[in-house]
C-alpha cells in the first residue's frame, strides 16, 4: 500500500489539541508526563460485536465509551485522570471516517474530564474495529481505594439506579463518576470501591472475595433504573438491576458511622442508595422481609458475542 | 457463552508473578504505581497479518515482540521501563493456548527488563489476534530525550547494523536498547534520538523534521546487517538497510565533540556506527565519494498487509 494512502492514519493519530501535543511531547516515541507522586493506571480493550456494534452504535458513542469505561475505573480508585493513550485497529474500508467520528465522541469527554491524550497508535487492517485505551491517574493524598478493605458491619452503597443500560445505549452515554468518587473520598473513609461493569451481583462478589466478607442486600432498596421495563414483575426488574451490568455506577463500602453521616449530609450532586451491609459470614444474600436467599455470581459478560 | 467457558480468560489475565500482583494491586480497577517524578508512556497495538502472522510466527515471539517494541520506545527516550499493561483480543478458537504461549514469550522479557505487568484486559472474540501494550517509564535525572534537539553540525549514529529483520524474524527477537540508551545518556548529551521502526530513511526524516535540520549520510558508513543477502549489489544491500525497517536500533545525534568522545571511548557493550552529520540545509542526502543524492522518505510500513 502506498504512503499517501496511509498518511491519513498518522493525521488522525495526531488529531489532538496543539497545546496538549506540545505539553506532552506527542510525535516522540513516548509522551512525558509531569507527576508529583504515585499514579494509577488502567486499560480496556473494546471490540466490534463484543462491546459495541459498528453500523448500529453511532461511532461518536463508541469513541466516548472506550474512554469512559477507563475513566470509570480511575473513579473506582478515587483518583483523578491525568492522561490517556488511545490505540486503534481500524477496518480499512471507511476507516478514516470511522476514526474521525470516534475521536468526535472521545475528545470532548477527554476535555470534560481534563484528561489530555498523551499519544496513541493508529492502524488500519482487514479486520473489525478494535480500540484500546489506557488511562493514567493520580490518587488524592488519602491514597487510592481498592476492593479489599470492606469489613463486617460496613454499609454498602451505589451511586445510581441499575439495569437496562444496553438497549438504552446508556452503556455508551453514562457519566464516569470521577467527581462523585473524589467528593465521597474527601468526606469519609471508603473501605472498598469499584465501578459496576459486570453487574451488581457479580461485582458484589468481587468486593466480598477481595475483602473476605459476605454481603446482605436489602431487595427493596436496590434502585432499578427507569430504562428497565416498568411493566415487568418486581423479581424480573430486580434481576435486571442485579445482572445486566455496564451501569458504571460506583459500588462502595463505608463504616456504619460514615454511612449514617453520608445519608444525613450527602455530598452535593451525588446520588446515594444504601443497599446492604457486609457480614462476617461469606456469600451474597438477598434479604426480603423474612427471607434471606443466597444469590449467585451471574453478572453480565459479553452480550453481543 | 457460559461462565466456565470464559473463566480461562480471567486466569490468563492474572498470569502475573504473585509479588507483582501484590505490589501493583492487580484485581482492582487500576494498578497503583510508586513513582518519584516525571514519567514517560508509550503504546503500540499489533495485529495479526500486519505485525506478525499467527500460524507462522511462533506465539512466544509474537508476545515477546509486542512488549519489545514498547521497551524500544522507552529506550528511545533514554528512560527505564517501570511497568506495562497488556490487552489481548484472542481468537476464540485455541485462544487459551495462544494466550499461554504469548505470555510465555512476553513474561521472560518483562522480567529481564525489570518491567512488571501492572494489569491488562484479556478478551476473546470471533476475530484475529490483536495485542495492545502500554509501557510506563521514568527518565533519568538528565530528563527524556526527544527527536527535536538535533543541531547543524551534530554527528549521527546508529547502535547496530540494519536491514533484513523481517525474513530473519529479528523483528521479533531483537534486544530493546534500554541499557545502551542509558549508558549513552550518562556519558554525553543526546540531542535527538529514536528507535528505527519505519526504516532508517523514514526515521531520519522524523528527526530532521522535528529538529529543523538536514542530514548527510555517508553511504559507506551505513552498517548493513548480515541478514541481508551478501550476494546482492552494494546499492541493493544499502536499500535494505535504508528501507526495511523494524531494526529497533537507536538512531541518535550528538555534538561533534561528544561524537569524538564516544568514538574514542565507547560505552562497554554498545556498538556505535557514525553514519553522518546534521546540516542547516534541510533534506536527507546520501553521500558517496563525490556525489550527493537526495533520498526520499520510503521507510517500511505494513509489510504483511
Amino acid at each position: 500500500m502506498s504512503h499517501s494512502e496511509w498518511n491519513w492514519i498518522a493525521d488522525v493519530g495526531r488529531r489532538v489539541p496543539h497545546h496538549v501535543r506540545v505539553k506532552l511531547g506527542i510525535g516522540d516515541d513516548a509522551a512525558v508526563l509531569r507527576s508529583g507522586g504515585d499514579s494509577v493506571v488502567t486499560t480496556d480493550m473494546l471490540m466490534d460485536r463484543v462491546d459495541f456494534i459498528v453500523g448500529e452504535t453511532p461511532p461518536e458513542l463508541i469513541g466516548r465509551k472506550c474512554l469512559a469505561v477507563n475513566l470509570s475505573d480511575i473513579a473506582a480508585m478515587a483518583a483523578r485522570p491525568t492522561a490517556a493513550v488511545v490505540s486503534l485497529a481500524l477496518p480499512a474500508a471507511h476507516g478514516r471516517e470511522l476514526a474521525e467520528r470516534l475521536y468526535g465522541g472521545l475528545l470532548p469527554l477527554a476535555d470534560e474530564f481534563d484528561c489530555p491524550l498523551a499519544g496513541g497508535d493508529t492502524n488500519a487492517w482487514n479486520g473489525p474495529l478494535v480500540v484500546s485505551v489506557t488511562v493514567l491517574g493520580e490518587p488524592t493524598h488519602r491514597g487510592p481505594v481498592t476492593r479489599s478493605g470492606a469489613r463486617p458491619g460496613d454499609w454498602v452503597f451505589v451511586t445510581g439506579p441499575l439495569g437496562g443500560s444496553l438497549p438504552s445505549l446508556r452503556h455508551c452515554t453514562f457519566q464516569p463518576r470521577v467527581a462523585e468518587a473524589l467528593s465521597l473520598h474527601q468526606l469519609v473513609e471508603l473501605t472498598a470501591m469499584l465501578d459496576i461493569s459486570d453487574g451488581l451481583a457479580s461485582d458484589l462478589f468481587h468486593i466480598a472475595e477481595a475483602s473476605g466478607v459476605g454481603i446482605e442486600l436489602r431487595a427493596g432498596s436496590i434502585p432499578v433504573h427507569s430504562d428497565v421495563d416498568a411493566s415487568l414483575a418486581f423479581e424480573r426488574r430486580l434481576q435486571h438491576a442485579l445482572c445486566d451490568g455496564e451501569d458504571f455506577e460506583l459500588l462502595f463500602c463505608v463504616s456504619e458511622r460514615d454511612g449514617q453521616r453520608l445519608l444525613a449530609n450527602p455530598p452535593p450532586g451525588v446520588q446515594l442508595f444504601h443497599i446492604g451491609r457486609c457480614t462476617a459470614e461469606t456469600g451474597i444474600w438477598l434479604c426480603e422481609s423474612d427471607s434471606r436467599t443466597p444469590i449467585s455470581r451471574s453478572g453480565w459478560e459479553h452480550r453481543f458475542a
